[in-house]
């Protein structure tokens, strides 16, 4: 009742509704959270739903992530969704930064009045609450209670959390008003410890970001105008989205004793003296799957790499008749077995009254990293047929020849037996893959011109010197939308970018050149 | 440098400033989420904050419940925090039941005022947004989007979220403004199947309440007056808490078509017909860490099932010159070694400028199941001396003969070969105790004298006849302080408690008992 596998496949991209990306990188974008089934849009304005397959790669992510943390000595916790008005505003500068996208509880009570119901007047709260925007001030409340003296030291917990921000623009997983993350808040008995701490989680998000999530960073730190409001220093890692623009990924931030001072959180030291404590905060969020989408995926939907994909294998059994159905079917759940068995996630798509190329579709829409499809004369032969997601394209490479290398028959056990490796094999190749995508639209810029030619052609990462004031960085950025990434820690620095020399801007002398780059 | 292991330890609760359960029971639950480090108030009222020892028992909860979600076919997502004040409104009597514990959010953005941090007048939302106090309307207004035919059908859909009731009178864990639950939401296309899923739930929580936590249940339904605002019928499981009280545990919902007719979800049955789906939803919360507190523990502090004990077996190194520091902290760390590779979730407690005694303590309090202490003498005759956190008590026991169960002197092999065995036995009699602490406290009682005096005494659960109408259980609840917890299961009734009767307050007709009691 079935197509066979050697049919001739339609064009994914017009079966599948996705937009090209050359033809709208934006709305390429859309198509892909939504055929993907990864997110939707609520009724509640730039809040998100996260769908079951989205939040399952999440879950995945926070896996990885939290074993890492408890790794280096973290542990989680949960702190109170709301803040007071009065606490958030007591570091000024913290309050100052959130203050245009706080959600403000006012009431605790509503009313049916003439049938309608409302909002009760009298029930407005004596104090404002505000909804997260972030948890420092919330939690260095609590942490007065928790530290007396240098025993108590560090400190270093997490927490896994939703946040609130009332963007005005958003933009599914990217930018939306409340989002999921994890927020590290730290406290240090001295400046040394603290900062190697923002450095351990920044090393920590790098990690995940290339050996997880398959996404090359540039690590640095970020320029005054662009620190999180209270820090000292924020450290941060800057991925590259196919469109050449950077994504802010993860941020790590020295906090010194501001928060401390605030709260008044003092230790007792072992020479017996009162000093206040050192903090940082480290986060990511639900963002990181847009980076995923946006450094991977293609015009026939989402690609995952195989540390994060829900289902890793999806098997299609073959068929026209009956006989052949029972048949391919036990073969399918036979081989799903084998496979589980190595540790890999599989699922049989053995669902009736679809055609098989309708299911390839939508797990190449899903992102599996690899398809089996059985057959009858799979059976006969004792191989399968394997079809990789992606292959690296090889220059100048024809289009059958594409194909071949990525369905493969081949003896069955030499399949099974070879499916771990791979799934490290695509696993390496997404990530190698993204760094020549990198390398390829990444410039070693000195003038403006040039600077405005690559930004006005395809850009993407600009290596330039820079000793511009924030004033100078607003110029750029009326000018050619482009910012500062990151002051790059010395040894993220291409070779060939590396030395002294003049600022493109102002021709003041510069230590070492700057990430420039337009951004989301 | 340490005292040796068979000092004259003193009573723990003066030690711990733990308040015997005898002298004030509403103290020493709140001393005892003190004392474990479980949580502690913030400064936002009502809100708790969960601290790493809680959240930790948390995170093994979560995982257990989890995995029985996906085993039981549903998969997790997640919704808005915010649910718009019309949406919630839409089910009349959904929005009245949640009606006087809205924090509702009126404003979006913060404003300096003359140096004051205050609401900008200016950002008033056009409709206020409520903070979730469950998601069935949110959820709903989605599987509008998601459900066409009966093949969409059923969808199986669990999130884990925070959720927000303003509470006036709140208590740690039992009852705070603000806490962390699972919601699950599911759509069905026939009745019989969503009432199955209804059971199915129940079923799971009453599983993971007995073989997880080791408390005992009672499943059955709510009645009328207490049914989850918008539900045809709540089912729930009941525990015994230690001073007689039940505490409900948790709730599955049959939300019939009401969801479905108030978010218009229709979908298409095998028939080619339009029918609107029928809903469950089900949920269990943080509160179920103070039904495990109020249980198991005693005077001396928490007492933690192993299967949530984040901690399972500490091992502390005792010694009084710093060759044998040396010799008994390496014992330690090996002994630790062989009892991980046996799955067991270990720790070294070496912490040095402590008296054992002391570690004894911390660890008994934070409800450890096993302690191993690691002696000179041991080392010696390759022995370990292996206490547990508790026996059962037997009746007339002398308190050496107790003392001796509890703290043995095993061979160094025996010791770490019998301790996964030693698990599922502590497992085991926590809940056999806990069971019998129950039926020690339930009668099967006939007269509103028996009743009255039953519940002026120790009280406990009363299995009852009943056939009043919801004023009648006012009277009860005036008079007694005790509410009809559930009609329960059939099969729930104790053999001594079956067959039919007269009603205990009007004496109208009974075909079978329900469960009476005082509760949280």
């Amino acid at each position: 009742m079935s197509n066979q596998q050697n049919q001739k496949q339609q064009p994914a991209a017009a079966a599948d509704g996705i937009t090209p990306r050359g033809t709208d990188y934006g709305q390429w974008y859309l198509d892909i959270v939504k055929r993907a089934d990864l997110a939707d849009h609520s009724s509640v304005r730039g809040c998100m739903v996260i769908k079951p397959h989205g939040y399952a790669i999440w879950e995945k992510l926070q896996r990885e992530l939290d074993d890492r943390f408890k790794a280096t000595g973290h542990v989680n916790a949960y702190f109170p969704l709301f803040i007071p008005l009065s606490l958030l505003a007591k570091e000024e500068e913290h309050a100052a930064g959130f203050a245009k996208e706080c959600a403000v509880v006012t009431h605790y009570r509503l009313k049916s009045i003439d049938g309608k119901v409302t909002v009760d007047p009298e029930s407005k709260l004596e104090e404002p609450l505000v909804v997260r925007p972030t948890s420092e001030t919330i939690i260095w409340a609590q942490y007065k209670n928790w530290i007396q003296s240098y025993r108590d030291l560090p400190l270093l917990i997490n927490q896994w959390a939703n946040v609130v921000r009332w963007e005005m623009r958003t933009r599914l997983f990217l930018r939306t008003a409340e989002f999921l993350w994890q927020e590290g808040h730290t406290a240090h008995a001295t400046e040394a410890e603290a900062r190697e701490e923002v450095s351990r989680m920044l090393d920590v998000y790098a990690d995940v970001a290339e050996n997880v999530m398959g996404v090359p960073v540039v690590r640095g730190h970020k320029t005054e105008g662009e620190r999180f409001a209270g820090a000292i220093d924020t450290q941060c890692i800057e991925g590259m989205m196919q469109d050449g623009k950077a994504l802010q990924m993860g941020t790590s931030h020295y906090l010194g004793q501001n928060f401390a001072k605030s709260a008044d959180v003092k230790f007792l030291n072992k020479e017996g003296q009162l000093e206040y404590v050192h903090a940082t905060s480290w986060g990511v969020s639900t963002r990181l799957i847009g980076a995923l989408i946006m450094t991977h995926s293609d015009d026939n939907g989402l690609i995952l790499p195989p540390k994060l994909a829900p289902i890793q294998v999806v098997i299609v059994p073959i068929y026209k008749t009956p006989e052949e159905q029972a048949a391919t079917g036990a073969e399918a759940q036979a081989v799903a077995k084998e496979l589980r068995a190595r540790g890999l996630a599989v699922k049989v798509d053995d669902r009736e009254g679809m055609q098989p190329g309708a299911k390839y579709y939508e797990w190449e829409r899903k992102g599996v990293p690899v398809r089996i499809e059985v057959g009858p004369r799979d059976l006969e032969k004792g191989s399968l047929c394997v079809v990789r997601r992606f292959v690296l394209e090889k220059e100048g490479e024809s289009e059958p020849d594409l194909r071949k290398r990525k369905k493969q028959f081949l003896p069955r056990a030499e399949a099974i037996a070879g499916m771990p490796a791979l799934m490290d094999v695509l696993q390496k190749e997404l990530l190698e893959r993204a760094r020549a995508m990198r390398e390829k639209r990444t410039r070693v810029i000195d003038t403006l011109e040039d600077f405005e030619a690559f930004f006005k052609g395809e850009g993407g990462f600009a290596w330039v010197h820079w000793a511009g004031t924030h004033e100078d960085e607003d110029v750029m950025a009326k000018r050619y939308e482009t910012s500062i990434r990151c002051l790059p820690f010395a040894e993220q620095i291409p070779e060939a970018a590396r030395g002294a020399g003049a600022c493109i801007l102002t021709g003041k002398p510069s230590a070492q050149r700057v990430l420039m780059a337009k951004s989301y």
